[in-house]
């Protein structure tokens, strides 16, 4: 028997909770012996909820008591989330947490204080909501050196960009605003659609990939509020999805890590990933490639990731468990200037003559036209840098819009 | 540090070798430590090849060795594969195998000498290649009751329905032979083409996924050698994509396990798998859907499956990891006569009154022709159970083929 405490009863603390009455039996077959939740702290009452029974509204209620072994923080925020964390850590209390935003900002702190008291700190449900894909890297994909993974790691913005694809001519703006009101999107979008929360993601699963911490403020982060209908009108007349992909990979210029809207090919693998959907592609030197797709958000996926790591916790109780973020360090990454790519640039018409003599290497580019738009044409331009494209957009001077091709 | 032996060095075998050797620092870094080849057992001699100072003919070598801990066996076939796997589990070494005819057809025994012994029989490449799909079972959806599983589980199979379908006109004969001279598929197809060899592995998995052992002689196999360049032009003209699916479902009427060519609509996961990948869905009544796809075979990627074996038996040395398929006991396969599904039916144009008559409730069905097939159309039942469609198909007496939808 191993008592635990849920930090939280909000959307996924109630998952997590629910996930454990639910599914009782075969949680505590496979963790290997009985898991009890002893206390849910929330600041609410829950009157007639049979959390009634379990519910704290105090913290030190579950700090002060040695029966807890696993503690699950599902609070979000930094605050108070941090210090409840670290002071559960330090006592030698295993935390399971889906808050990507404290592993991304304190991660690196976290990991060393769990690794100083011998005790584990899991994340998995902080990337890909219910897609096991941290465990995949740590215990599953081990015999592999990764030296790539790409992911649509944000639910909310693919579904935007989906519903965006599939009724043609619908803004930005309106899609966000359908997208609000089901409740696939926050009230307050930033995180989502300028592309903060899938930048957070991908720099811990950099990190466990490359084994040092990557500091999400230093992952080129580039959103989807500037895709219109028009740039979706061209992808789709070129036959290629729009997507937000977030990268990391081991380059010979060092490691990169970037989020960006791409133009993504019909043969790609995340190219049918679609809707609030999730899906990660790993390259390993042995292995070759693998995706991994499923529900990237939602109070069940989500809470099924963090039971799993609650499992994983009462099956290492007293030991630590491998976990590739294993460096005290800060990684440097290199900067996206280098990356050579194919670019979709937009252009008015009139404008072609200039762009013909600036982006073509023989003065003549192929144009790409859609019947809906009728004094704009794009092109593909050659293979260019990030820093060679900036310098030619600056010479060029009237892009409408540029996406980049994957 | 830790010994290994590696029983045949044949395409896995060496994989497994230059796994080990290639990636020796992670690898021995997420073993958590040094693991080392003390043999390889081949009957053949290698002159000049590294492997040769470790070599050996006689397995009494390594049976004896009481520091060899982990065995790799990956000799493939029954025998001598089943009579060493027996030996060194009774031996208490771990054993880390590819050879699913031998897990299928002796699992439950080998299962239950490793649980006896205190040591691992592990398993992971002989499922999927290298999916990690068992670990996934075992160690990350641990939250989850697994309901469904549905995989494509044979590249070979796979690969040749998706050059039938790119090549529309080619006959399933010629592209056999296609495959069979680029390495694909063997001199002997059977396994493949006649679906052997997926029938074993759902086999295997439905045993994690259920609990007991499924014996894949209780699996409905239908294989793929019966469809032709008519059937992938009607699959394309609808928009759909042929198939060869590998299920095991919990449902009311018990669980079902099945292998068979389906339609599959262009929404499904599984309908963008094509070539030698492998695909598994997973449903979980938690997770929801989980997709995981990658290399269904290969002597590399089957070897880092291999590997992540060795390295999880070398974090579990003395002691004994989950594995879902726990009880010492056979499943009881429910028949798949109940299963209510449309079928996809292709007559001769003169038949159609009589198919009127006897398939729709009616007596009018939408038909469809395909161009290039002029004195033959095809029609879509309404939905019919197994047996009802047998019981029709026998009274029109003049089916040309029939194909499941999904």
């Amino acid at each position: 028997m191993i008592k635990a405490a849920i930090l939280g009863f909000g959307t996924v603390g109630s998952g997590v909770y629910n996930v454990l009455k639910s599914n009782n039996r075969l949680v505590n077959e496979r963790a290997g012996q009985e898991i009890e939740v002893k206390y849910v702290l929330d600041l609410r009452d829950f009157p007639g909820d049979p959390v009634e029974s379990v519910l704290t509204h105090d913290f030190e209620d579950i700090i002060n008591d040695p029966e807890v072994k696993i503690v699950v923080e599902v609070m979000g925020g930094i605050n108070p989330a941090f210090d409840f964390t670290k002071r559960c850590l330090e006592e030698g209390k295993n935390v399971c947490t889906s808050n990507k935003e404290l592993v991304a900002e304190h991660g690196l702190e976290l990991m060393s204080i769990a690794r100083e008291n011998d005790v584990n700190y899991f994340f998995e449900a902080s990337c890909g909501g219910g897609i096991p894909i941290i465990r995949a890297l740590n215990d599953c994909l081990t015999a592999d050196d990764i030296d790539r993974i790409t992911g649509i790691l944000n639910g909310t913005t693919n579904f935007i960009l989906t519903e965006m694809t599939e009724k043609p001519g619908v803004s930005f703006g309106k899609v966000l605003k359908q997208a609000q009101a089901n409740g696939y999107a926050e009230r307050d979008p930033s995180a989502d659609v300028d592309a903060f929360d899938p930048a957070r993601k991908i720099a811990i699963l950099a990190s466990i990939v490359f084994g040092s911490s990557v500091d999400y403020k230093d992952v080129y982060t580039e959103g989807i509020r500037q895709i219109t209908a028009e740039d979706i009108r061209y992808s789709t007349t070129l036959g290629y999805a729009i997507k937000l992909l977030a990268e990391a990979s081991r380059t010979e210029d060092g490691i990169r890590v970037y989020v960006a809207p791409f133009l993504v090919d019909p043969s790609h693998p995340l190219y049918p990933i679609n809707g609030v959907m999730n899906a990660v592609y790993v390259h390993g030197n042995m292995l070759g490639d693998a995706v991994f797709t499923g529900a990237g958000a939602g109070s069940l996926p989500t809470a099924s990731a963090v039971v799993a790591d609650v499992i994983d916790a009462a099956r290492h109780d007293g030991k630590r468990a491998y976990c590739g973020w294993k460096h005290d360090e800060k990684l440097a990454i290199t900067s996206i200037d280098g990356v050579r790519r194919k670019y979709l640039v937009r252009i008015s018409t009139e404008d072609e003559a200039k762009a013909n003599k600036v982006f073509s290497p023989d003065g003549f580019l192929d144009t790409i036209s859609v019947g809906e738009l009728e004094d704009e044409i794009a092109f593909i331009t050659p293979e260019l840098s990030e820093s060679e494209f900036e310098a030619k957009a600056k010479e060029f001077g009237k892009v409408i819009s540029r996406i980049r091709f994957y």
